[in-house]
């Protein structure tokens, strides 16, 4: 995998972690993928903190995953078992390859929705960490043609715009879910290369190139949607950031996500 | 404690002013209907967990009640004392007959309007639970003519359509409640085969074949508002859910219902 | 003081109880009012309580008070010292004439707007506790045309009307504050024999028979608010409780106002 | 940990990346200013608790940092080192001139826009803290023509007027941060004589006479927008405070700062 030795993830290191040792003997089932390696117990320790400060953020309520592409290989991708995320440990993180079959289910059940992830994993080599939500104040924006706008430098990375995926458009009347590969490459098609994609009637996606990246823009996307059902409801215009502002401002929030990254995870400890 | 017969606390103590029955092997007093049978200690304490999470949960505040089916006779249920939902345990929970009248009172105050849960179980067989509440988000719904409709899959049991009971229609000017078997005979009826009905200026009523369903459907009409409301104020068109998409998003929701209860009771618990 | 024996008061027994004792011969600084009598330890408990109860529920932030008649002089009223209200005890609890003259002041310092309360005591003898806030969403329905209305049956006491009391019309430009008795007579003016009046710029006052009851009413006048910013954001007409309906309802509340008092007190306690 | 000059980080470690000065008796580096003196541990203590309390307000997320000038230099103030507000010790507090240059930085990581703290100070004689926030609420006035006004007398410092400072008209497409002495320059500017400016896609700065003052004007300046989207939905005309209402009402605001400081400091403490 390409990572560079870039300063900004120093404080990170998931991925300037030299040491991809090989998948241990014990494997998978026979037939299943091979295992990207062995993984670091800190970074599977993060994946599950991560689920647990979107769930503590209002990101995730029983519902809602996330994932980190495997640092080994970029080919496999780390994610939780099925389970509440609040409830998420280091122990559930499973391993799928990117059409999301299980390197090594042992009977644990899955994400009906894990596609969303190996699908975009799949066409977007930046993306190292996918979330995806409900979360409350970001669904109504799915429903109608105001479209989400940055409200504040915080949430530049919107600026760049924010697609709508209708998964009806293509499939016609279904359970909404993304249960599938031809449903996620779609969405992977609609969210193109932005940071975020709205699904109509469901939820939203963000991306980045790191778990923490990805966290900050899920927990900033639900904070700019409740800045502009306020700005909404105060009345027009609204000075949003234009796209300039936009791209120059989120170059500093990319240097300043391991901050609330400290603080979320604390929190999440109890300890702050 | 003697309680008079003071006018003013005839909604609180109409239906315990009288019978303190001594407990005793047989069941109830004489002339109490006989109870469907013993009940597991487990069942009794889920059912009041169930009242302790629709208040944790925002769905219950100082008001509101649950009730579940008993499992070993369709024309008994299982109910708290009239008590704080969120002060519920399992030696509250009380058995009654479908009119409503306790199979062991024991002087134990009753809620008076329990007559909702009796009379949708006459008419329900798929009903196995029924929650009624005030929950924040849902009145409003019950006084305007903007109809709710389903804002994701989550709620997809909304797509259905969710009738609204105005008691004045047939009873005039009434207290609000429905507090006696005639008033829950039209709440029933304005349920119909529908899995939500409002109440005008009151309140609603979710019912489920599960009281992990009907508590699904309690918290998710709550959520369901609230994205509404959010939608609303972008201004419409909203795209929401159709009712072939509900149906079929409906059937995913009824297989995952056990997620976040397990979450649930966990929090409620102290535990997560 | 007439108290009677109606058993709906038995469960708070606040003037139930027979001793009012004679204030001991510490009383008050020469000139002060003579003290009503001394009053149960547990009276004054649950006047710091009920104080505690407003800052819980979101009534109080740092500011706020809340009154109650002494039990055994209608001419006396209890009341915190000036103190933010969630770190009220017992032992701040201090005896006022209805000219708001401290009976007993030594030196502690004493909430301006007290003559909110004393003034409104002169005029109700029906009113045997006054709660004083600034709830948030209660303080928007003091600055516009919009009247507040009862959006449900716990909030029925607010179909009686809820006037608005501005105190430029007949004070000009002032600090807002109700700081004297004149300008305390004129708000109880505005209050005439409502539960609930706003003030224009600045926060409401909600009354009752009982401590109980005006903590009660307090807490769902901010309900309703809430209920009603929802209710006009989904847009109107607003099926609202109308008076008759409200009248009946209220009697349901006025008798069930223990259920709530019990719990928050438990809250209060840390205890649920 | 070994900083490369990586772009991406230049908002982060910009201005910390060259001197790491052993920290020695006599105060600073060489050619740093020199410090207006030592401060009590207490006073220190404050501004740490200062932070806390606006993280624990909702005025601050990980985001956001307010400042103190030096009580025995009027040429120097004291703020946190770059940390995520809920996490500030006495120990994380420097020392700066006006220019914002460190008097002893060993090191430490400074808030890029320390700038709107130093411009203010040399402008604003009367002003002794500066609170800068993101405070979710009131983003929203800073991007619409919706002037903020005074909702309620606690918040009677808005009475004065609300300017709103728009980086762009001086300085084009930016990152939105006021990260260096001419932008600093312009926001005073902006601010004037006033309390509270509004920054446009950013947030906003509070000052006061004191750390108490300032801090509760950060906070009424949220919770007053909330009043104001409030009266807003509800429909105008708002009869906010005029001036001469704002001004009186103000002196008394002015007296009472220390009632909620002192709830706030017990409760970041956990004690209350």
């Amino acid at each position: 995998m390409r990572i560079t030795s870039c300063a900004c993830c120093a404080g990170f290191n998931l991925y300037s972690s030299a040491a991809a040792a090989p998948a241990d003997a014990g494997g998978g089932a026979p037939g299943a993928p091979r295992s990207g390696g062995t993984v670091e117990p800190a970074l599977l320790e993060d994946i599950a903190i991560a689920s647990r400060i979107c769930a503590m953020e209002g990101v995730f309520d029983a519902f809602g995953h996330l994932s980190l592409r495997h640092p080994g290989d970029p080919r496999r991708f780390l994610m939780s078992r099925s389970k509440a995320p609040a409830l998420t440990n280091a122990d559930d993180i499973m391993e799928f390859d990117l059409d999301c079959i299980a390197c090594d289910q042992r009977g644990r059940g899955m994400f009906l929705e894990r596609f969303i992830h190996g699908e975009i994993y799949k066409v977007r080599p930046d993306v190292n960490s996918v979330v995806h939500s409900h979360s409350p104040s970001v669904v109504p924006f799915s429903l109608v043609r105001n479209q989400m706008r940055a409200m504040f430098h915080n949430a530049a990375f919107i600026a760049q715009g924010v697609p709508v995926f209708d998964i009806r458009e293509k499939f016609g009347a279904t359970d909404m879910l993304v249960g599938g590969i031809e449903k996620g490459r779609e969405l992977a098609r609609a969210l193109a290369d932005k940071s975020v994609v709205l699904m109509r009637a469901h939820g939203s996606v963000a991306v980045g190139p790191s778990l923490q990246h990805a966290v900050f823009r899920a927990v900033y996307t639900e904070v700019n949607a409740k800045l502009q059902l306020s700005a909404t409801l105060l009345g027009g215009p609204i000075a949003a950031l234009d796209e300039e502002e936009g791209r120059l401002a989120d170059a500093v929030n990319f240097a300043s996500a391991s901050r609330p990254w400290e603080l979320w995870k604390l929190k999440a400890a109890g300890a702050a």
